[in-house]
Parts: structure tokens; C-alpha cells; sequence
């Protein structure tokens, strides 16, 4: 299976906290906001450039994934990351787009 | 001066973080989700039921206020709170709306 053990929430098992919380991370907002930009496309999880150390980024991409904000897939050595965009939107309408918005205010 | 020692962040300083971290907790998300259904509308604080300890409620209101999502007021022996819609609606376009609705779409 290429997909590996990253295991996912079910779009019935979003929760509003973990996803605000994952959120509440300039970082893993960065990434998000990325994603957000195209949300069909696949990132490769190395080119964001956050400032942080390998350890940290590898946590914040459980983070995200856990909350059920990206869906992660392992290509091999490759890790890759899509918003799940169809879902929180489903689930919180409005949310990822008010959040991304918010960071484009502060600018 | 009847407002005592509370601080408020200004509406410049409000910032994603704080606001999403304050909102990531489901105590804290209901209060603001009882105070959105009539902005304009002080509430008691002793009046939102939460189920949590005195100190533990003291600190919650605190963390709102600190992020800037209530204005709080000092009446003597009683404190007043109120969302600060319109800093918020402008700061933070869509997010408590969105943030609101998804705790409702859950229950």
C-alpha cells in the first residue's frame, strides 16, 4: 500500500477544536493558506520553507493531518500533503477561507 | 472609573493566533457562540453555566478577553461581557460566523 500507516479522520469525525487549534499555529496556518491557493494540488510536504526544525515540521504535519485539515500520502521518500478542502468545507462552512483571510489582513 | 483594570487589546492589535487559540477551546466556543446570537447585548459573566470550576471560568474569561473577542466591564461585584463583533467582523472577516456555525452543524 503506498499510502503507508498515516491514518486520517473520517469527515464525520471532524471537530471544530482540533482544527482550531491546529490553526492557531502561524506555521501550520502558512501551510494551509499554501495549499489553499490550489486545493486540488498535491505539495510536497519538504518544500515549505517554514522556519523550524525537521522534528518540528514532521509534528506539525501529524498536527494538521490529525485534525483533519491535509490529507498525507507517502510516495516512497516523498511525503505529500492536500488541503481537505471539500470536507472542512462541508463540515465548517466558511472556516478555511475566514482563516486564510484573517492572515492576509495582518500583512 | 468603573472599568477597573481590564485590558483590551486595540482593535490594530488583534491577532489570528491568540483569536484561534481562545476559540479552539469548547467552553470558551460556546460562551462566544451565546454572546453572537445577540452581539449588541452585554452577558452576566456568572451567567453562562460552564461546567468548570470558578478559577477555571476566571481564566477562560481572561484568555477572551486577552485575545481581544470580549470586551469585559467591571460593576462593582459584577462583570459584563460582550463580543466584540464589529472589531472582530472587521479584523477577522467571516471567522466567528464561521466558527459558530460549525460548532451548531456538530450537535
Amino acid at each position: 500500500m503506498a499510502s503507508s500507516d498515516l491514518s486520517h479522520p473520517g469527515v464525520d469525525d471532524l471537530e471544530a477544536g482540533p482544527v482550531l487549534l491546529a490553526l492557531a499555529d502561524e506555521n501550520r496556518r502558512r501551510v494551509i493558506a499554501e495549499l489553499a491557493v490550489w486545493p486540488e494540488e498535491e505539495g510536497l510536504c519538504a518544500s515549505f520553507g517554514l522556519p523550524v526544525s525537521k522534528s518540528s515540521r514532521t509534528h506539525h504535519w501529524r498536527v494538521l493531518r490529525e485534525a483533519g485539515l491535509v490529507y498525507q500520502r507517502d510516495a516512497g521518500n516523498r511525503l505529500y500533503m492536500r488541503l481537505r478542502k471539500e470536507d472542512l468545507d462541508h463540515r465548517f462552512p466558511g472556516l478555511i477561507e475566514a482563516v486564510v483571510t484573517a492572515d492576509r489582513g495582518t500583512g
